[in-house]
């Protein structure tokens, strides 16, 4: 019988498997009147037996994406533009402006002596730097430098500004934001900075000098915020960590040498809803695939290779984009026998984690590698 | 010039305000076969000064409801059905079968003799009791008798099934569940218990018994879940703790003599979605309006009056529910000036204050109420 | 050779076992004028295999301490005595006032219109209410009315006083407090209250009603102090619950059916320094020894009984008050076959777990029970 | 009247000031018989206004003690001596072997290829290495290599043991351990490694090499002990944060650029009952003088300078030892204008802070200075 209603039966013990019949549909229009449903009906839709994301398995080529980038600069000002930003659309979900699940990216420019007016929302942020000095980000009054591979937080709440020294050189860095979350969440606020500009209040680069030390704190340091003090992680300490670190682990043989960037006063992430790590895949390492719960954009800090997400291959160098969908099957490649290849992923994984969501798989099959398309 | 493409512009100084040129839609086109896109073109969409959620102000009445979920029991077996459950949509949330935000509930009948099988999930869920006697749940192997107004948790990841004794009346209670949450963050799993059924594995509401007593836990007792090991939140204990609690307190202006349900490990949340709180009205006590993010749906336990949501009045009575959306404006009325009414709700302020988005906003002007419609 | 000095050798691997010789007495007597020491003489002394606690197991029984303390009120005023306290004296620890380790206890008496003077002081003190009617205590400005086996906080640095009501009856109850702990860590402020009398700010027992409610805390509560917000704990809730505890646990082969009294915020202890429990034998019960560190001290607060501490057996009845040592060997027994007995026991529990200290063991040998004495 | 009783008499309101009479010495002979006393006897002794340390602010010099500690090696062989240490007494505490409060200290030494037997104790330790090069130490498994002023933990409960390599050169180094404490609190337990020797089951350093790196965790780590998994801190990195902080802090008016040594998953102490700062004074730098409740034994890893306590000058150069009393008055003083000077210290703030008894006080006097004797 054909009805036009949706019935998702399966006949499996403890599923809903309800023929339709007049009565039944009958009875569904009553429902439907009185802005009700019969869960039977679409029980077996909305208790799925595992995920199944609605997003691709994707990469986006820097080298495709670079002169798109630099060309917005002759395009469209900072002023009338807001931001000069390229965002990243899934081919799954264009509706919501997100590059995975529902997580934002974009690569922004700048060139030397713009500055983009300050701001703040309840969406939080970062940064990654691909290319290009002079860059400098300031959070609630705190200015930082920037360099390649400098990862720099904007936090949920924080005023926050973006610009280029005058002595520097076009800037490009990619963006990280939970907008798309905070917005279907219905909680995200946005605010202009009444003078446009923000005063430094601070030595520059005050908050990574002070929180961003091995093993000691401040004395009297205080930090009750929901997210890091350690606004900025520069890409030298964090390479320096991960030689150290390979020195003495065997590494994950899902993830090579793998480190995550936390909040160093609670260990934990560096903001409520976004995680970050740093991977190292040594010469010639091939990972084994796994899966888990939770969306993941990468980005090449350095080196080149492969990764198979979702049985596809997709081969990456330095600066390129990709992204890892929920309950997924991935693993990586370092494709050089000399170098190694590091890669920078930003997440939803404090998410799956304070809602106790986060479940992850490891590949039983085929000597824990997936097949290819 | 109409071009078919999004750009939502604004006039405000920090906002993206781009008019659209030939050249620029050819750079748009050249994006989007890049999987990108413009920022300037949607900031403006997807970053709003405040939220607006999709949700509407929405009351079902349960002299509506109840004899449609009563009917249910001719037309389907709990074999076939799974669970026989009429559940409630949101208009606007229609395609997520939600009834507010992303909270799932339905009302779920079952006759004496009747259990439903075992099953589990990621979501979380709870139930609240309307009716009948002889009702029960069965949680990881701990059975709980069941009473009207009587609150009791299934928790994420938990076997749990239900039944109404041989000897009991036909009962109905409501669910609750953050089945759209958990989906919509592709993190659901299910799974049917392998013997259709549980065996009990400790005495009747032993853990009521052992978590449920004012400033005491049993000696060495040890639970580090992220949720309650309190499953069942007994009506009687909660009204006498609302009445005491009324002696020693003015109340809030937003919500009379509230109190919040809790895990009594953690004095956090009942669960790590989903958190619920009982509210009491005072004869004639008539609230003032606030606002805040999440989205709450209320169940009348006792009593009857009315709510103001997003400027519209509902009127309710016992067993009736309602919702308030995300950032809409609500207040409450007791019309009863001898009776005390009480106010079941639950919620996902838990999220909404994990992830750092909870905020709140009192009503300023024309006394803290609002005009209504 | 006899030198006077201390020199501790045992003949262990891995011990000190140093001979004294003239070259090394006169080094030892060069060391002592740099106020220094060769360790190998002490240190088989300062590390001991394990501890031997100078405390002794002890029972003070009510019936020779009553009229005692009654007399005092003929005796002293308490203008005079500030307190007029009959302290305990453990016959190891009389120089520290200590009635076990590092815990000081006294009985305290009062007449009707009779009360103490506010002040507050770095130690945490609570009291056991033993007999009498119309007792209060004000803690903070909270005054809470005080019965028979009632127990009460006046916690680290809070304004308190006490008092009996013009309409009591002669009130005596138990204090106990960690002032031995606090003065040997050098910690200890004392503060006269600059009234001498403190203004009641809140309806009476207002702390007990807003916190002491199974699973629920008042909306928008908050509480960060070092303490439990639930001042008192009423002895029915409490032997309710021990009641409600029974018929759902088997209880333990050490302790019977024991819960510890906690901050309901934290489920930690009450105070930072001090733990409280309460332990229902149940008819007939003989529980099985043990011992851990920390010291315990114990009031008979209904039944009668012996308990067999460090091989002593020790008979007890309603209102005894004993200790157990750290880490001496300890079981119980309830000497009659229908009624249960109930012991309150304060400790230095929460010491132990802060620093890292806490050890226990069952006794293996003997069916689980001492050789008696 | 003279009794030869204790009667500690204030006559201050709310105080106890009451005399002895021929009938009240008398009750106090029965109160004794029972072991009992009369509380308001000694309630003025046992309630003091404020701390009174035992221990005497002390300086030990280290070229008074290095020939002494030097000289024990053809005294003594460790075997015999266990550990070959000369511990420092202060005259206020020698009963417990303690250099200041509950803190004990000695300098210990040891010639290339000597190595010391393993062993476990509830008491904590630390080494902080003043010269000579080939030391290490083995802490459950882990082999730490150490040089000058590197800081390296023992934390109770692990195996613990020492050695030179054979390449290397004599080496001393400070041990700070909480014996007296422990001890004093009964729960003190020893134990000597079956073996004599521990199996180095892991990468030399691998501890500061996986849990040492700022805003970075090992991928995966977990870390649930009561203390830092970062056993040892090295002073390269440790002067590198200082000057790094000095960059961004004016620094505190007492204590100059001070940073606390932490547990990095915690942001807490190092261990439960000791805590480690390093702190730099800037060349010229004096500081203001404060109070503070615990005990405090500061090494000079650089520099000279001198330090007043309680009234007392105390100058000091590298390697010096010194100590600060309980509640003593106390201010810091770096005597070169070319070079900072850093002192070393650990002591019991962990104890202080967990228990509720930490406070402190500025000296609001004389421009914040103390007056000499
Ligand atoms: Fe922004
Ligand atoms: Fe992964
Ligand atoms: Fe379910
Ligand atoms: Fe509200
Ligand atoms: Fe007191
Ligand atoms: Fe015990
Ligand atoms: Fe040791
Ligand atoms: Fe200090």
């Amino acid at each position: 019988m054909s009805s036009g209603r949706e019935n998702y039966r399966e006949d499996v013990a403890g599923r809903a498997n309800v023929e339709d019949t007049p009565e039944l549909l009958a009875y569904y229009d009553e429902l439907e009147a009185l802005e009700a449903g019969a869960l039977w009906t679409v029980a077996n839709k909305i208790e799925p037996w595992e995920p199944q994301s609605s997003s691709v398995p994707m990469i986006w080529r820097y080298r495709d994406l670079r002169e798109h980038v630099l060309r917005s600069v002759e395009l469209v000002t900072p002023e009338k533009a807001g931001r000069r930003v390229i965002y990243l659309n899934n081919p799954g979900r264009r509706e919501f402006a997100a590059a995975v699940g529902w997580l934002y990216s974009g690569l922004q420019v700048m060139h030397p002596g713009e500055a983009a007016s300050a701001h703040r929302h309840s969406a939080s942020a970062l940064r990654f730097i691909m290319e290009g000095s002079g860059a400098y980000t300031i959070v609630d009054g705190h200015k930082m430098t920037l360099n390649a591979n400098d990862f720099v937080l904007t936090p949920n709440g924080t005023w926050h500004e973006h610009g280029v020294e005058e002595s520097g050189s076009p800037c490009i860095w990619q963006d990280g934001l939970d907008i798309p979350l905070v917005n279907t969440l219905e909680a995200n606020f946005y605010e202009v900075h009444p003078d446009l500009r923000q005063a430094v209040g601070f030595a520059v680069d005050d908050m990574t000098k002070t929180w961003g030390n091995p093993g000691l704190t401040p004395g009297g340091g205080a930090w009750d915020k929901g997210y890091s003090p350690l606004y900025k992680y520069e890409w030298e300490r964090t390479y320096e960590a991960l030689k150290r670190y390979a020195d003495a682990t065997d590494g994950s043989p899902y993830d090579g040498v793998m480190m995550e960037y936390i909040n160093p006063v609670t260990s934990g992430p560096v903001m409520q809803t976004i995680g970050a790590s740093m991977q190292m895949l040594r010469p010639g390492e091939k990972t084994k695939a796994h899966r888990h719960t939770g969306s993941y954009l990468y980005q090449v800090a350095k080196g080149k290779g492969y990764s198979i997400i979702g049985g596809k291959r997709l081969d990456w160098q330095e600066r390129d984009i990709f992204c890892v969908p929920s309950w997924a099957w991935h693993e990586h490649a370092n494709l050089s026998d000399s170098d190694d290849a590091c890669l920078f992923c930003f997440n939803d994984l404090p998410v799956m984690r304070s809602l106790g969501l986060y479940r992850e798989e490891a590949l039983a099959d085929n000597g824990g590698h997936q097949p290819q398309d």
